[in-house]
């Protein structure tokens, strides 16, 4: 194998490929990623077994072949070298190292056999379909806070991808939830979709192709079985197993009864929580809010420091329901007002009853927060 | 005490506050700031019994006083309320809280007694000179990178600074060593420092200082003891105890005959040696550099990984005498060239030998570095 790239279009490829390479060293192969050389092209390929990403880039190929190199150290190498550099990759073949050249820089780097290295096979993918990255991407940052970091309930460490038939005709939905919130989105069924099974995607997996969709790709390709998810996103192909586990039937969480509205500005809101909170230096700081008609009281205290409050008024707050006192996470709170634009708006039903809380502007968003007794 | 201040002006003193208040709290009054407030005047005190910081800003008084607060919990209020308020701070006297209140946010925070918050006393400081803020960064910069920290090695974790009886006349010395390395830095001895003790500034007290020097002050008054330094820096005063111990002759270390010279441009060979060692993971990278007139190779080795080398010709190198191979630290010798503007000048005697270094643009400058077997 031997050919020549552009430092600018490898290193970029290289920060997709090595962020999948497995990072602890259990098993060495899988912090290799796997070169590929054809005629005017270059495959990388990372795996972690859950998660593999293919890369395509344009290379000039003098000799076909294959390797595997360390994929943190060929990384951090190529982003050292000069900015406009030609890299050029030469691999002997068999147990010769790799050797790497830009300039009067020279490294050769200790290879793995290729037939080590993992495929992952994705299997026959029935169901197709394209959806615009922007769709994707509100999809994910809506709902990703809410995953759940905890080992035992696997599956709910990623995001619930399926389609909801509703009265009003089928929906895509994303639903993450860890017992304490649950953010629920919905967009329009893609062309190709309807049929497909409900999938839990990991939260790696959410990660890695979060980073994909802000570089530039409009539509994201979607193949999907029960057991594997494929995104193409321009000349990247990312390949995941699902989670495979049963989403709990997360509707019977979501209140239907709740009557008294609160709204209220983001901004106004959320610095208010941050500002009441900064009182308690605990994690899971618990921020009360008292609600009358127009009348929002933020308040927090704490043994050790004291307490603080903060009032907002009319101009922020709109309020007409019978008062109520209801306590949250200030964290919670934070992380759905971050995917809110302007307009908060809650529905509480009691202070011990889960409140439902919506962006006024983007009606397909809604989130459930448990409230903490105060 | 009552008394309103602009929050911009409140929080940069905070900022100056909180970092030298004490974060663990084994001692809780020393996580807390003494405020004191007289006619038009704000004071604010924090200590951790080895450096205080007072600083004085405008405040419209409405009752003179003083209570001691939370630092970090009041400078992470003040920072979350929104710029261009006006800040009102309440205390009654005694066991009250301390009020805060900015527009519609009020927080009440407890407070300990002023009479438990520790004095430190600067004592008779006899030594009295002003250093340029410019001047003082550069002795900071150059040298604080080498400060050891080896507790067990208590009298090398500081700067020390002393005035040297040289051939040519005194001067105004700033020299920290790890063993491993050493830097030495040379200024005009400011009026007053003619007869001051060698002293061993503790490393947080550089860093609080290096902090303020960056606020705009240019001349800073220096007043000196045998057991304390104090440093006023426009409304800021920084007094610190010093290390109590004997800083060793460090002269002996400086190698004299070193005839074995080499420049090489600075961007050139910190760049290089940067890729040379990425093949190595490892903290202690050792980089070999294998020096022939006009050539230098940098080359490092890694059993997992491979190697690496780089050559750097006459464009960037000047070298005309025997060839030498001689092996550091990748990490000393970045440590080193981010203080060197252009070129570096090496100067060799054997590779068991201790190596000088320099930066060609400022001879006040000089480094000596060990090297390691490669």
């Amino acid at each position: 194998m031997k050919f020549k790239a552009d430092r600018a279009t490898l290193l970029r490829a290289l920060a997709h490929i090595q962020s999948v390479a497995e990072k602890r060293n259990t098993i060495p192969i899988l912090a290799n990623v796997l070169l590929s050389a054809e005629d005017g092209l270059l495959r990388l390929t990372a795996t972690d077994m859950e998660i593999a990403v293919v890369e395509n880039i344009a290379a000039e190929t003098a000799r076909p072949g294959a390797t595997t190199a360390p994929a943190a150290v060929l990384y951090d190498i190529v982003r050292k070298l000069p900015d406009g550099s030609v890299v050029e990759l030469d691999h002997a073949g068999t147990d010769a190292p790799l050797t790497l050249r830009a300039g009067k820089y020279a490294t050769s780097l200790n290879v793995l056999p290729v037939d080590d290295f993992p495929s992952m096979v994705a299997g026959d993918l029935p169901f197709a379909f394209t959806i615009a990255a922007s769709v994707l991407r509100g999809l994910i940052d809506r709902t990703r806070f809410a995953i759940s970091t905890e080992e035992t309930r696997y599956y709910l460490n990623g995001i619930y991808l399926h389609v909801a038939d509703l009265e009003t005709g089928p929906m895509l939905r994303a639903v993450a939830t860890d017992g304490h919130r649950l953010a629920r989105v919905e967009a329009d069924v893609p062309v190709g979709a309807e049929g497909m099974p409900g999938v839990i995607i990991p939260r790696k997996t959410i990660h890695e192709l979060r980073k994909l969709l802000d570089e530039g790709s409009t539509d994201i390709e979607v193949n999907v079985s029960d057991t594997r998810i494929q995104f193409r996103c321009g000349p990247i192909l990312l390949t995941s197993k699902l989670i495979d586990g049963t989403f709990p039937e997360y509707e019977r969480v979501i209140p239907k009864g709740n009557d008294r509205i609160l709204r209220v500005g983001k901004r106004d809101f959320a610095d208010a929580v941050g500002r009441v909170a900064a009182i308690s230096q605990e994690r899971s700081r618990p921020v009360k809010l008292s609600v009358m008609p127009n009348l929002l009281t933020l308040s927090a205290v704490s043994p050790d420091q004291g307490m603080a409050k903060e009032e907002l008024d009319e101009n922020s707050v709109a309020y007409d329901a019978a008062p109520i006192e209801i306590g949250f996470q200030a964290r919670y709170l934070n992380d759905i007002t971050d995917q809110i634009e302007t307009e908060v708006e809650f529905a509480f039903a009691d202070n011990a009853a889960p409140t439902l809380v919506r962006d006024t502007n983007t009606p397909s968003a809604l989130y459930v927060l448990m409230p903490m007794r105060v």
